[in-house]
């Protein structure tokens, strides 16, 4: 009954198995170039398995006005060896029958045009039908299953840290406050009984778990009301958290990032090196390592080093969080914090070992009149504390670091930022 | 220089593995038991990697005050087959460090004390401490991970689709809204230039994928500020969503239900059986198929069926959101709609068919008043629509289904529901 059921979705090699097995092969998708000739009609239709499409040739009886670009096609026919050398295999169509419509009039994108990224930034809903973005979710995809793959294979749990949160972390940054809308709550926006926000880091949450397990990560949606249009922010990207407990090092930890960065990035060039090269080739061809926008600090030191990523070590002390551990370095008095900054992106990842030891980390809170409010988090220290240290990874900046994109609004499928929150 | 780059993470089988090649091993964790004898002294240590503890055996001089329920130790020593049937291998201690103590008389948990779900509850910070919420956590993370293989395995590249949102969907339900907080926003509170709400499910978002790709997928958190305390409703919640695109019949999304609730059944029932049965046994041992708070008619539909998981389908045109395809098939007239109840929890699943057609979704739009809001939905059958369906599955409620658990708020990590918001 339902033709679809055959044979689903089109990648090239799967059909080149299928077609020694069945005769005749189905193939749904969209429409990517029209060439009528005297006798013949040639197709190329993508399914968005891959960035490759596959040719039809049909008799020119089978053509349709509405075989057009973007329009939606399932083909039938016989899948043969190509007699050119640009495809291994092509279909030579027996049905063709349009699912959808596409009037190339009013359809944003133009058939043989290369739209820019800023162009197809505005159109949120449609992006994904372009080369670009579609190899763009590819690999994001594929780099995504690549990190929990990494984390797994070395002991991990993960761990669904929460959104929503009570706590403002770092005290760092705008925060996103929540309140309940609608007719039910006129009279009650209260809804938590206590001021809510949107998460900007799992590490505190993951810190609770860091005392029952020796790893644990988590991968999600992080905020920051940060009033910036500028091309490194956005209001909501995906962090990639780790704990590692009983680590007394800080080269336990860049151990971890140096790891899932290289296993990552491995996979992501193996298995989506299409997509990859379109990026380095077409999308981005003018990217050159260590561009304008990053502080001149990084600048200087990734520059200094080669271009290369650059681990920093040891901040000063009162720079960063309470939860730094102390070096107890007097008088130079650092934390053992890290940073790994990365060529054209800047920082990519940050961490440090967490005060373990109750007294300090007590002494700390009160100095900054924060005692009460982490008295849970006290109470990790009180009740079978251990050495521990975690880092962040942002997520669109790897892929940015990794791809040579120079705006990260062209990394995630929907971008938020101030004044935009477009779908 | 670091004692612990030897043998990381403790678990049964690696350490019998370790134990051919090392002769000193290292075990970090917490203490679960300790049993002074005249000579010796017999500690259970726990690292978090399994439900199993190791034993320790050591000298009665090793033995330290500090040594109590839920303190942090490790452990060298030499591990040997034990000469009880309970376990394996025992490890024979040459030295015992205590990393963080633990006083019992503060420690809300009580050794040999089983303490119920709901007074756990009340601690998020310290439950995965307890074995219930630690296996709960283990299951988790590897219920995740089965699901993201599935849907990897089968073709369906994954989608971050956004927290943050201008679309209220369905118009159904109670939504959080959002303003920035903090001194930069006083005199701005509308960050995103329009209203902006956290989302209740990333169907629509897939959809726009579903013009480009023939499976996608997404899997985070969604949100209901409903005024509920009960066990069945969280304001944070994990779903599962999957959209299918050339698809023109409920049967071809049934089979995916019912696939992706296998494979990661499978894999977690045998990847983690200590710890499901330690659930089935002692956590949930007066759980009874079909138990009292769901809506009468599930109940009716699950009983009638044998309690066995049901699916129903093609439910009246509207009783459905717009988006729903209608079946055509007046005067009945019904919607593509299925949803899918199990026993015990009641709707896990719901799904339907997409109306695909331009002008049959534009007239009822219409009819509602929301032809302009969603004119960017209606780009989607403008440009290349093709038949399409998918449906959402509610992951705590999956997780309560098969480990029998009553109460949603005991499998996610940091439940957030009416008037709580704890950490």
């Amino acid at each position: 009954k339902n033709p679809t059921s055959k044979l689903r979705s089109f990648c090239p090699f799967t059909i080149l198995y299928f077609c020694v097995l069945i005769e005749s092969s189905l193939l749904q998708g969209w429409v990517r170039s029209v060439r009528p000739q005297k006798n013949n009609i040639f197709l190329h239709v993508n399914d968005g398995s891959s960035l490759q499409s596959l040719q039809i040739v049909a008799d020119a009886k089978l053509n349709d006005p509405l075989l057009t670009f973007g329009s939606a096609v399932e083909v039938s026919g016989i899948l043969k060896k190509s007699l050119h050398q640009k495809q291994p295999v092509e279909l030579e169509a027996e049905q063709i029958r349009v699912v959808g419509e596409c009037n190339p009039v009013n359809f944003p994108f133009k058939i043989k045009e290369r739209h820019s990224l800023e162009y197809i930034r505005q159109l949120p809903h449609l992006r994904c039908r372009t080369n670009a973005f579609s190899s763009l979710l590819r690999i994001r995809s594929e780099a995504t299953a690549a990190i929990h793959s990494y984390f797994k294979n070395n002991g991990f749990v993960q761990i669904h840290t929460p959104i929503i949160t009570s706590n403002d972390c770092e005290g760092a940054g705008e925060l996103f406050q929540l309140e309940p809308s609608g007719p039910a709550f006129v009279d009650d926006d209260n809804f938590f009984s206590v001021p809510a926000f949107l998460t900007v880091s799992g590490q505190l949450h993951l810190e609770v778990m860091s005392g029952a397990f020796s790893r644990v990560y988590t991968f999600g949606p992080t905020f920051r009301a940060e009033n910036s249009q500028s091309r490194r922010h956005l209001a909501e990207f995906f962090m990639v958290e780790a704990e590692i407990s009983f680590t007394e090092s800080l080269e336990d930890l860049t151990k971890v990032m140096e790891d899932v960065f290289r296993s990552a990035t491995e996979r992501v060039l193996a298995r989506c090196a299409e997509d990859v090269d379109l990026f380095h080739r077409h999308v981005t061809p003018g990217h050159r390592w260590g561009c304008d926008l990053m502080t001149e600090h990084e600048k200087y030191l990734v520059k200094h080093c080669g271009s290369v990523p650059v681990f920093v070590t040891d901040y000063p002390y009162d720079l960063k969080p309470f939860y730094a551990r102390d070096n107890q370095d007097h008088p130079k008095h650092t934390a053992a914090a890290v940073d790994l900054l990365v060529p054209g992106v800047g920082e990519l990842c940050g961490g440090s070992l967490r005060e373990e030891r109750l007294n300090l980390l007590m002494a700390r809170l009160k100095r900054v009149g924060l005692e009460d409010t982490y008295n849970w988090y006290l109470d990790l220290r009180r009740f079978g504390s251990v050495p521990h240290g975690g880092f962040g990874l942002g997520f669109e900046r790897y892929l940015q670091c990794v791809l040579g994109v120079d705006n990260i609004k062209d990394v995630i499928p929907f971008p938020r930022f101030s004044h935009s929150c477009l779908l």
